[in-house]
């Protein structure tokens, strides 16, 4: 352990400047997230650069979303989940069509191959429900039809998410095997019904299970064991790991001791989350956006990935009335950490370069960052139209 | 964010172990922090290898014991402790003195050259303050004279190591200079003076502090910052970084949050703590230990360190009886983590080889482990004489 020091430095760097940027928004009045993001930027390889990406402050990152999705899948009653799940499934889907079409066609148009596409597209379909659960967290609105709507819709979302990018890997590799792409998907599939009917059935049986073992004061260290097994084991199979931290969330909420989880909970992701909001800040890659091209590209695809999100999302949303549909659009647009992970594999694969790359990082933050602002007025007027 | 599924399954088997081991040792009546530590030896590279000693393993482990001296920081009135400072100083330094004097002398009548001899001494002296605060927590003893004085001559012990090290390191590399080890030495001594006097006065002058920020919806956030900087700044200089998470705390206790301060780091320091003592099993290498002559000079080492720190410990704490003395005497004993980290600067400079290495981490863990089953006897033999 003798190479703390660097990281026990990064560490405070990036808390602190999370923590002055919350400060500095809260202040006047918005979202704290926005700040912490914008702390990450400053403290990151941007501007000062005291702040790096690496395997350390990944991984911070990544506890952090775990912890942010576990904590909401606590907090999230499945009952309530799944009366919403039609509508749901039709934000999912249309929510992934439409940018994915707009992301091709616009890769096409502009002389791209097949590959730079593929990757195109997919990052904007990805969606980062990280960022929006945390604000209608805060706001108290996870428990809202539009707040659940979207949250089913990310679980939709990311087993599509999984089909494009195989196929996106697979054309970057020269050949798509859809045998390979079906398993992928039925695998996928079948883990999320397993957990949530297997989970909340044991867990129904025997509401003291996460208290029963003597090593447990609480249940907070059997719910981070689900947790970390559940998030392992959906990143194995090709899930984003925060779904399985979200249904491990679900899972553990049936307890008796749902109570005392959040309350143990909380202080341990209060702690974690600033990592994973500097996280996404600190990617942001100045030098590479420093030309008119650049600026000009990154204006287009941000509007694209903008439009064709809330397009797609509000069309599925739409039975529930425009007021409702206009949440749920906007709340899926951030791609934050989902974006950036999938413009990394197109990097890492070839299909696209730095510039685009850097790009399209630029278009993950900038959704996530316009997105906050304006969540709590179209919650008020969803809210309006009753519940 | 892509290569997560690995460390979010390391993660999760270690965790898994060491609360198996927890709940094993504490169904049978034993310390469960032993159990924790064997779990990591199980999970780690040494059986079954799920888990590894890597850049992020270590990051947990080290934020791990970060958190535990910080929680036993905000539990210890300073107060309580300068009372102690007289018997803490000579615990300290005797405990120090005696057992390098006999792993220089044992290495030096081995054969082994000065370089060798230095590192050996330098790694018997080390304590690991971590193990038995944290047994002492458990056991609510963190607040008796004995705690106290085993938390005072920590301190004071790794001011000396800090000492002993960098003249072992010159040695190592071929000549020492004077002047470069005492302004370490005086760095240090600043370092915790200032952080103590400064530090109690703003806060008792504004003790509110920790919780002025708009951000710091309780006190968890600024302490986690206090304590992250003094963390890193501790070990810039050269000091444990332990040895500056402990002051945070100390320095944190004084504001008028301490109580919701307590209550907030305790979930997150729970979550923590695991990561470290499987991380302490996890270094164990069984097949370095596998011949008679290993064995052998494992046994003697073993012995050598438990008798030269528990003799030096005991003789500076004689003042206050033979029992309490006996009691810090054996609370000294564990090595942990701080014998395994002098143990590889040894070996990555060159000045032990890797099967000393083995046999010094082997006898780091053998008086970690040995020395919280005896420690609840003592304390109930030395609350006997009253406080």
């Amino acid at each position: 352990m003798d190479g703390a020091t660097d990281i026990l430095l990064q560490l405070f760097a990036i808390l602190v400047a999370a923590k002055i940027g919350h400060e500095v928004l809260r202040r006047l009045g918005q979202p704290p997230i926005v700040g912490e993001i914008l702390g990450g930027v400053v403290a990151g390889p941007a501007v000062l650069g005291v702040y790096g990406v690496n395997a350390e402050t990944t991984l911070f990152a990544e506890i952090g979303v775990v912890l942010l999705l576990f904590q909401v899948g606590v907090e999230t009653r499945l009952h309530d989940l799944l009366r919403v799940g039609p509508t749901a499934l039709a934000v999912g889907v249309l929510g992934v069509i439409v940018p994915f079409a707009g992301g091709f066609l616009a890769a096409e148009l502009a002389g791209g191959d097949l590959a730079l596409a593929m990757f195109l597209a997919a990052a904007l379909t990805a969606t980062s429900v990280g960022i929006t659960s945390n604000v209608l967290r805060d706001l108290g609105a996870l428990d809202s039809r539009g707040g659940r709507i979207i949250l089913g819709a990310a679980i939709i979302d990311d087993v599509l998410a999984i089909m494009i990018l195989s196929v996106a890997t697979g054309v970057a590799a020269g050949g798509v095997d859809p045998a390979s792409v079906a398993s992928l998907v039925v695998v996928a599939v079948l883990f999320i019904v397993v957990v949530v009917v297997g989970g909340t059935r044991i867990l129904r049986r025997r509401r003291s299970l996460l208290t029963d073992p003597v090593f447990a004061d609480g249940p907070l260290l059997p719910g981070m064991i689900v947790m970390l097994g559940l998030a392992a084991l959906a990143a194995a199979i090709g899930l984003a790991a925060i779904i399985g931290a979200f249904l491990a969330g679900l899972v553990a909420a049936e307890s008796s001791e749902r109570d005392a989880l959040q309350a143990e909970v909380a202080p341990v992701a209060a702690f974690f989350t600033p990592f994973f909001f500097g996280f996404i800040g600190a990617q942001v890659d100045l030098a590479g956006l420093a030309s008119v091209e650049a600026l000009g590209l990154l204006a287009g695809i941000t509007l694209l990935a903008i439009a064709s999100k809330f397009i797609g999302a509000f069309l599925g949303a739409i039975r529930g009335g425009v007021r409702e549909a206009s949440l749920v659009g906007w709340g899926m647009v951030p791609r934050g950490e989902v974006g950036i992970v999938v413009a990394g594999l197109g990097l890492a694969s070839g299909a696209i370069d730095a510039r685009i790359y850097s790009v399209v990082v630029g278009m993950a933050v900038i959704t996530t960052l316009v997105v906050p602002p304006l969540l709590p007025r179209l919650i008020r007027q969803s809210a309006g139209r009753g519940d």
